[in-house]
């Protein structure tokens, strides 16, 4: 008999673990459910869509549920809730009452916006940019928008921030972290950032949460600190959380970062053991980290994929496991890019590591050629070890790559005296510079352990 | 006393071994001796100054002596040439007949560009393209040329080809290999180059070597097999063999690719010992490959960076090895970027390794971003231990980070799956896509596997 695959999500998680299941079994039956209206968009292509970089929210939507039947033989359920699960019967019920049974299922019902309990935070004109309705929400109200408050200022939020004040909007950024992109991004890193955005015209008030939307019938104001900032619409972007309902309602283990927690297989636990039959993906999922002794949240949409495709394999029959995680990212704001990868500075003296720093300065292609934009690059490495821990780019173009080389190093437990001997960089002027920042930053990283 | 270091050559390899020198011993009396009159250049950039992409040649021209004199006190003696070396006596004679004393010394005098012994080779209007000097000259000859033909379709023959096509001259290129980029490139990828460069225009005659170069007072046709192609410049573009002159002399051990066998520090071998104080970077050194068994020849300048590096370092009194290489490369040709790392799908199979090819197209964005270009991926893989061996890229844009990605990679011995599990790649809608084309042929070697 055909195996009953039934996955509950549609995000990158839940869509890719569908197709890889599709991909190692051609009999499978199986099913997506979803809330959502659309399925298979970018949500991370929600602010360039704001900032008329990309036409509109159409073209952001690879592929819609017919696609997913006739090509891949997947049937996907949308604006379809499901209410309970019976891991013991396998089983799942819908919000109608119906019920219906699965051989394995996979759980990637994602993330939400995480709203702080402030007062106003339910007015018309506070918005979260997390699903493409939201961002269709956004778009609607920008006509009638003067000014605009973006609570959070993480890379969401500073895309967001850009893309709004590129749609000549008076935009102010409030953050209660005394530096953008906190947590993952070093402060003289997140200075570029900000003194970037600040150039657009962008205002910042820093180390300050927000106290509270004021307003009748909608937003009129936002209170921040000691500053009342009048507006029309505020843009929640201060984290996401992992959706437990669900996994609550199953009885499943939540780790110690408000996640679920999991085996290598992606499997939950429950009262100390794997649940069988039940395999996690995407936001939800606790990770373990590959250069800190914790764990670790990766919520960004290629650990989704990489995710999505172990849990989809396993939900068929097959054996794959998902590995401890640097969780690179990058982003694009305006005309910079930054990226990272590993533990930034503060993380890794959370963790009681003693950091040393190296910077490198270059271009992304020879001086001499032109077009050139300003790289810079900034290594972190473990005194004790001289391991890399981390890295953090900030230039014009061309991050993405050297984010991904570097991850590979610091996968790999490379040493900085291991990265400047052994670490090749392809060379020709027009791509690169003979010694490539990322070379010099190791260089200087060594010169400092 | 301070130590006497000298260097012989002022290339990229010369240069740098003379910048660590100077990082590593403040005290010491650096002499650099070249037989050039133009040093810290990069002759990469020649095909670019060609093809008027940048604006002239002093413009690649980094430093001169003077710079090196003020700012690292390096004594570079342009137009010198060392006519012979005592490595017992330690001494080096120059053509004057002058004789000076080292601690230390540097031999970096890269190599030159074999000119087969064909009939018209010494005719006006051939020309290589090694040194500025070379580059200069074709520049002054070029509004007097209708017709080039290049011999040699490596990534400097092609590099020059387009430039000149762009130039507005008719171009052809005449190839002894059934394929341009021999040796380090898979037919199938270098299909996609050729296919690019006929569609501008430029001529290909393949699988025949260059017969003769026909003229009377200069160059007026170039005979190719069966072919007489009318033109007024031929540029040979034939391969880099190393100046064995000096090391000749010196009774240095050759290793089988007609350059200087080496020890991990960068030390010839004279009558099966290592030569004290002598250490060699650039062009002429014999280097380990890191994923076949046998030696490899890696003429590259970053190469020649990191072993001057190495030499320069040892040369002042530090340790230092240089490591087995990939020989990452990347070239721009026209609009066109192609790169690669570690043994071509033809080498592999001389070393007798079976050899696995995957696949994997996408775009150096997301689909719906407006911009990509156009991403094809190859990667090679040893059937046996599943080892990823080698890749090549051709894009329009972002090769040099994949290439740099891919190398860390292969240099750590990741297998395929190891890759499709552990390595992470960064997203963002506008710089890549949330799963990479590296990822996807990654993917699909695994299939294959």
């Amino acid at each position: 008999m055909a195996k009953r695959i039934i996955i509950i999500g549609s995000g990158a998680a839940g869509m890719t673990a569908a197709s890889s299941a599709r991909a190692a079994d051609k009999d499978a039956e199986i099913s997506v459910f979803t809330c959502e209206e659309h399925i298979s968009y970018s949500p991370c292509a929600i602010p360039f869509v704001l900032e008329g970089r990309i036409k509109d929210f159409a073209s952001i939507i690879m592929h819609d549920p017919e696609f997913y039947r006739r090509e891949r033989r997947i049937d996907v359920h949308t604006k379809t809730k499901v209410s309970s699960m019976d891991v013991d019967g396998k089983t799942i019920t819908l919000a109608d009452g119906s019920s219906l049974p699965y051989d394995s299922l996979v759980l990637a019902t994602g993330g939400t916006v995480f709203v702080p309990p402030i007062e106003g935070a339910g007015l018309p004109g506070v918005f979260k940019v997390r699903f493409i309705q939201d961002g269709m929400d956004v778009q609607k109200a920008l006509p009638s928008t003067r000014s605009v408050v973006v609570a959070g200022a993480g890379v969401i939020g500073l895309e967001i921030a850009v893309a709004l004040r590129h749609a000549g909007k008076e935009v102010t950024v409030v953050e209660m972290f005394p530096q953008v992109i906190p947590r993952i991004c070093d402060t003289d890193m997140a200075r570029e950032v900000q003194d970037y955005c600040e150039r657009l015209g962008i205002k910042f008030i820093m180390n300050t949460p927000l106290g509270a939307i004021k307003g009748t019938d909608k937003v009129e104001a936002v209170v921040a600190g000691k500053t009342e900032i009048p507006c029309e619409m505020v843009i929640m972007s201060t984290g996401v959380r992992a959706n437990l309902e669900l996994p609550n309602a199953m009885g499943l283990e939540i780790g110690p970062l408000g996640a679920v927690r999991v085996s290598p297989s992606l499997q939950p636990y429950r009262k100390g053991r794997l649940v069988k039959d039940v395999y996690l993906a995407g936001d939800l999922v606790m990770c373990q980290s590959a250069v800190a002794p914790g764990p670790t949240m990766s919520q960004l949409g290629a650990t989704a994929v990489r995710q999505g495709r172990v849990a989809g394999l396993n939900a068929a029959g097959r054996y794959a496991t998902f590995p401890a995680v640097l969780s690179a990212w990058v982003s694009q704001i305006g005309d910079l890019q930054i990226g990272g990868t590993g533990l930034s500075k503060g993380l890794a003296e959370y963790y009681g590591l003693k950091v040393v720093e190296g910077y490198g300065t270059g271009l992304t292609c020879a001086r001499y050629y032109p077009g050139g934009r300003r790289l810079l690059v900034k290594l972190l490495a473990d005194q004790e070890t001289h391991r890399l821990l981390g890295a953090q780019i900030v230039a014009g173009s061309e991050v993405t790559g050297r984010i991904n080389w570097l991850t590979a190093a610091i996968l790999n437990g490379a040493t900085a005296e291991e990265f400047v001997n052994s670490y090749e960089n392809a060379y020709c002027p027009p791509t690169s510079m003979v010694k490539d920042a990322v070379n010099t930053a190791a260089e200087d990283l060594v010169q400092r352990l």
